[in-house]
């Protein structure tokens, strides 16, 4: 059965593993700090590639940063990780073929193939971590957009400046939805910055009404932006992954948005596949999609 | 060359003409208002059909309302048309195969074969008239999701609850960005139920200023709209149309959505297919996709 050796690439970590095509890691799953300069990063990627390169068919990247749609590099810029990375040439550091996704795009695809979304037309997944990520399927295809960035959860909760987003822009739903956004409303509602998400979601726990009602601001605000995606895709399900996800309550979200939507009703599920979604959904897409 | 018999239903008019592949009217445009009751209005389309049907190789409704995956009727209702019209059995009216699509799809269509999106792999229409309609075409097909359903523009602007929108949800694009919007913004501004859109575009022509801040407004409301939309798809273009687009300005929009995005610069462009846009998307849809 055909292999690739998934390469997980993150700001903080990389991550390896061999992975065959019914989704199933098959060797030890290796972990390395990401290194600072791009002249390192690339010494790491070329020794993973080098101890595992005669055992499997592709190579599969699974990558922060939006990727180009030959699959071959990545387009634009990336946030916390060697501000040169996204010029790696991908294709030189194997001579076996070399397949490149984003990260939110591979763990969509593994929720598809194997998880939560398996036998959907249409699904939309939304990681809640420290950001919002997004990954869309339409048809047994991700959605790429004319150069492969779509999928970017930065549409407006509030239309008067609000709060400024990582994005540089105002109100977007990543600033509301994600952990940070979490932080933040609790900073707001308790005048407090030094309130953590971890306060809030131990509050929680703790049936601490003040928190508890952070925290339904925050599950609300993630049920607004739900309702727009709803309405615009006419999704089978929304699929919510992320550390944040195993918190929110999926039956309540479901309810609140099949209650305002004019499009058919959608299933609000939680992620799946794992936490290694992203190097399976690699593996799975370059093993049927790319030149192997 | 292949032609279709083009019926477009909407709420108060219907019209009819016959168009061949090429997307070119080759007929008188017929036009009827459209009747009150279900039997009338089946009277009126079997009276249609019967008149052209031996001149066409295939019926094409551009219709009011979501229009299922399989192109035969249509899903959940519809609004300002007879209620018992969602029920209607298409393919029952004539000998020919006949091909159902959602009015604002069939325009997007349009655009996108001979139009404004023409040669593009992801392209979004928005349609600013009373209400606000949607059409979005990925990699040569329309965005349909799971029932038929996708595409509609009811995404929140604010989550705080200012605008009871016409889906009975809350502060939707489309109670933002339509003329309905462009009205509210002025009674809010101005203090006055009976304004009108009408008096906020002569206002504007006129170069009055309190008519221009109203306009700018509604202008920016679209805007921020468009940024998630942008951010969503990553598309080549956005097409606006319907009968309030050729008052917007395309250069600013374009300027202030591409400075917010994160995704790749997108166009935005006014339609150029025309008021029968719809017709002739129906007619172009069902002879390259329909049964015929």
């Amino acid at each position: 059965m055909k292999k690739a050796l998934a390469i997980d690439v993150g700001g903080t970590k990389i991550y390896n593993a061999i992975i065959n095509k019914n989704g199933e890691i098959i060797s030890e799953i290796e972990k390395h700090s990401t290194p600072k300069t791009i002249k390192e990063i690339i010494t790491t990627f070329k020794s993973i590639i080098k101890k595992h390169e005669n055992e499997i068919d592709i190579v599969a990247f699974s990558t922060c940063g939006a990727v180009n749609n030959e699959n071959t590099g990545i387009v634009g810029s990336t946030g916390n990780i060697a501000k040169e990375y996204p010029q790696t040439d991908f294709k030189a550091l194997s001579n076996k073929p070399v397949f490149v996704e984003n990260d939110a795009n591979c763990a969509a695809w593994a929720e598809y193939k194997i998880g939560a979304s398996k036998n959907t037309r249409v699904s939309v997944m939304v990681t809640l971590g420290t950001g919002v990520g997004g990954g869309i399927i339409i048809n047994d295809n991700l959605l790429k957009g004319q150069n492969g960035a779509a999928g970017e959860m930065h549409f407006k909760m509030y239309s008067d400046k609000r709060r400024k987003c990582t994005c540089d822009s105002w109100d977007c739903f990543e600033i509301y939805a994600s952990g940070t956004g979490l932080k933040l409303t609790a900073e707001e509602l308790l005048n407090d910055k030094n309130v953590t998400t971890y306060d809030v979601i131990d509050g929680v726990k703790n049936n601490n009404k003040q928190m508890l009602e952070i925290f339904n601001r925050w599950q609300n605000d993630i049920t607004n932006g739900l309702i727009g995606l709803a309405n615009i895709f006419d999704p089978d399900c929304i699929v919510l992954s992320g550390s944040l996800a195993e918190f929110v309550n999926t039956a309540e979200i479901e309810h609140n948005v099949n209650n305002e939507i004019v499009t058919t009703p959608v299933k609000i599920h939680k992620a799946k596949a794992g936490n290694y979604a992203g190097m399976i959904g690699a593996a799975l897409l370059a093993l049927s999609k790319g030149d192997c």
